[in-house]
């Protein structure tokens, strides 16, 4: 059961932050490309050793990885093999990995959707789902919700600044947002585990605190994905609000300052592989301290 | 510029209508497969053949392809390989070639996708995109109209049953698809062709008749990508509800009733591969017929 795994990930590590892994080509050091070329092979290579690198720097004190597919489609078919063997290499190191695809389509698309992400080469814990096309698409993950143990994150209120183009839409006395927060939370009913939370989780950005405090209210059950720390602007007052006074029930993500946490360095064209690894693990604490600090104010 | 082109080639061949190529490897017949195995590899093979087959049937009656991804993404590295080969040899054929991969992310990863689906081996003239991020999730895609001459078709109202759970919400004194399609036709508005159309388009189902010849009203200058004819239940005289009075503005999208016109054959899994060609290519002309009948009953 994916919620009840992710809670014991977090009070493992007391650490309810994800590293997001959205490689750039560009922002990948020299000491990781090492004598690598620019062939589209050697560049999914290298863009494997960062992830590989960063999950080293990490994997003993968060509980999940977030893979951002767009940057792996990007780089060709040998992006989506370092896609595959990122998640291959994150659950040797004992992490979740969520697939951030935000996939939507008619069901029986959607169901192809589903075996291309939660099986074979690609498959995750859990993924992002767009709810645009309502319930018929999101149903064929719901099954693997609960026979396979699998989990999915449907968008309710993204971090983004058009956000609020849709999803701030007034329906009747409320936002198009908290109306489906309360489908999200209903769809999630049936597939909770023994700590109350659902399969069935929400994304909300970290950069509308009131909104998040909002829906935390509005889905207590559902676990919440929350994009938007740090390089977006959110920080841990901001997203102390999308956890329930149990202390749980979110899971916050950061990918551009942990990944570049060594432009920091001097001269960050010449760090080594252990430096590298040494800023992105101090960004990675000081994030923890951040949001466990925020959390141990408000108890 | 993307309209243009689609244009000439529907006044061309004279058929608003695009074929979909959605592949399940159950539905290849065993003509196709040959002496292929059921490795990754031989079924991409087999994916790649098929597609190749419904091409060679059709190429000189219609105007253009739609590739619907998830088919592929749900085979893996080699099912992504056939999709790249399937878009070259349809180019090959002088198709224009649509993705239809539904994407829809903030504005740094839509760049990603951009790069992924208007670029390299996945290149298409045009693709499918999901709005519930809004406006700035679409942005980096109308770079691409206007420098590179390549369209995209924006959901406003889709095919499947619970298209309604967030599209027919009403919003203010309308729908939200009516909503929504006002501001795709403002988006499309800076890039109209030489024929009044824009390279912003819009997906709205044939599967809602009325909603469709509302919609037609609504965008007057947006081309409209239409799903749902034939399996899904929509014919001739749903679909022209689609068109304006100049006879343009829609393409009708037939998947399942082309693919698996040869079921119809008295011994399917025996047919050739002449014999696969003939019904596909029959189905394709009984579906021009009935749209062009349809439209000229109006005129």
């Amino acid at each position: 059961m994916f919620a009840d795994r992710l809670i014991e990930k977090i009070k493992e590590k007391g650490n309810p932050s994800v590293m997001g892994l959205d490689p750039r080509p560009e922002m990948i050091p020299r000491c990781i490309w090492g004598d690598l070329g620019d062939s589209d092979q050697d560049t999914g290579l290298a863009v494997f050793r960062f992830n590989r690198a960063l999950i080293d720097a990490v994997y003993d004190i968060i509980p999940a990885v977030k893979l951002q597919i767009a940057f792996y489609e990007a780089l060709g078919l040998e992006g989506l093999r370092a896609y595959g063997r990122t998640i291959d290499y994150a659950r040797e190191r004992g992490l979740l990995v969520i697939g951030d695809v935000k996939r939507g389509d008619i069901s029986s698309t959607a169901e192809a959707y589903r075996r291309a992400h939660f099986n074979g080469y690609m498959e995750c814990d859990a993924i992002t789902l767009n709810p645009f096309l309502g319930y018929d698409s999101i149903q064929p993950f719901l099954q693997s919700c609960s026979r396979d143990g699998k989990g999915i994150y449907i968008l309710v209120k993204t971090s983004n600044p058009s956000s609020g183009d849709l999803q701030d839409l007034r329906v009747a006395d409320e936002y198009l947002y908290q109306y489906l927060a309360k489908k999200v939370s209903d769809w999630g009913n049936p597939y909770k585990g023994k700590y109350g939370y659902s399969a069935v989780g929400a994304v909300v950005g970290a950069t509308y605190p009131e909104e998040l405090m909002n829906l935390r209210d509005i889905m207590p059950h559902t676990p919440l994905l929350v994009p938007g720390y740090g390089a977006q602007g959110g920080n841990g007052s901001h997203v102390v609000h999308a956890f329930n006074s149990d202390g749980l029930g979110a899971l916050i993500n950061s990918s551009r300052k942990i990944m570049g946490a060594y432009m920091k360095a001097e001269k960050p064209e010449n760090v080594t592989g252990q430096e590298f690894r040494e800023y992105a693990r101090a960004e990675a604490l000081r994030m923890k301290q951040d949001i466990v600090g925020e959390l141990a104010k408000r108890s």
